[in-house]
């Protein structure tokens, strides 16, 4: 029984945002749960030597109009950012504050937050790198704003980023969205329906 | 009405072999016919920037796994080649000689012979940078093997495939496979499907 699907997203990656939108539904479907894993890539393509994908002549032009392209196939917003690519730092960790609380009723808003700061960068053109906008979308959650940004200025909250993104390049993972399943692992969005083809037959 | 799908490939490319091996049946039954195109992707590369993908570190390994296993989803034989990746020139020149050949029966032979160039590369296990292994690939189809390398030695088919290859990138192709159907560009042995429902819905 495979009841769990790893997922890996950065909050800059267009790709991450589309799967992230999706990625509930199919696990339902699928009779799995997701396990939320925000990351930067920025330490990942120092490995890779990878650039960000909107950088790269011919390949750039491509992602932009296919962005929107499949956004629209599935009736979501996006609105490609005027600042891209971004280092969202204080909100990956902020997730993971989330995510990793010793309160149960804050664990439970890690989707709902997740989301929203999503939505708010690729969705409402916030700047999701602003501690401000951060602290909206918490209140906006009914999530206490002043106590999550004095939690991800601890260095606990720092080191669980950083250990989130060592052992996201440990299990191979050096892309957005990167869905795990099982230890077999899916990259991109456009990857989502082989996932769940993967689940629903017992892999082949 | 759509017609035609443009499909950009290059020998050494597994993704460009998967695609080949399913586009035909996919552009039947979207009432299309298939424009091949050989290139060479090391040209591109050079504008890109990018490195064959097995070459980087974390992607390599994901992407040689993932050939076998895409390729197993579809039933169709892969064995990563031993020499990988290639530069295929005389096998793309002698698609081109065939493709562009005044001789209709020759013409006629162009999807056979790519086919078995690939097939060849992923799935026998030959060296198709070897002009032994072309002669044999085109005497298998009946196509006369000594006309076919005289023929890639010529300045116009050498020329054919500099140009081809020139075109391919001013059409913003810059991986492998690539299909352009009215001018949409769909990249990737993954975006079959997806291209497969843009014609069908005539897109979004």
């Amino acid at each position: 029984m495979s009841n769990c699907i790893d997922f890996y997203f950065d909050y800059s990656s267009p790709y991450g945002y589309l799967a992230c939108e999706r990625i509930e539904a199919i696990a339902a479907k699928s009779g799995c749960t997701v396990v939320w894993h925000p990351i930067l890539l920025g330490a990942v393509f120092k490995i890779t030597g990878q650039k960000p994908l909107t950088e790269s002549p011919l390949r750039g032009d491509y992602a932009v109009r296919d962005f929107s392209r499949s956004a629209r196939e599935h009736q979501l917003e996006y609105q490609h950012p005027a600042q891209f690519p971004i280092g969202a730092i204080a909100a990956s960790r902020a997730s993971l504050w989330l995510r990793d609380n010793s309160d149960p009723q804050l664990r439970a808003k890690t989707a709902d937050f997740i989301h929203a700061i999503y939505r708010a960068y690729f969705s409402a053109g916030q700047d999701i790198t602003d501690a401000t906008v951060i602290a909206a979308v918490a209140g906006s959650l009914d999530i206490d704003s002043e106590a999550l940004l004095l939690a991800i200025a601890t260095q606990a909250v720092k080191d669980s980023l950083r250990i989130e993104i060592e052992q996201a390049i440990s299990a191979g993972v050096f892309g957005s969205p990167t869905m795990i399943v099982n230890n077999e692992p899916f990259w991109g969005h456009d990857r989502l329906e082989q996932m769940e083809r993967w689940i629903s037959s017992g892999g082949w």
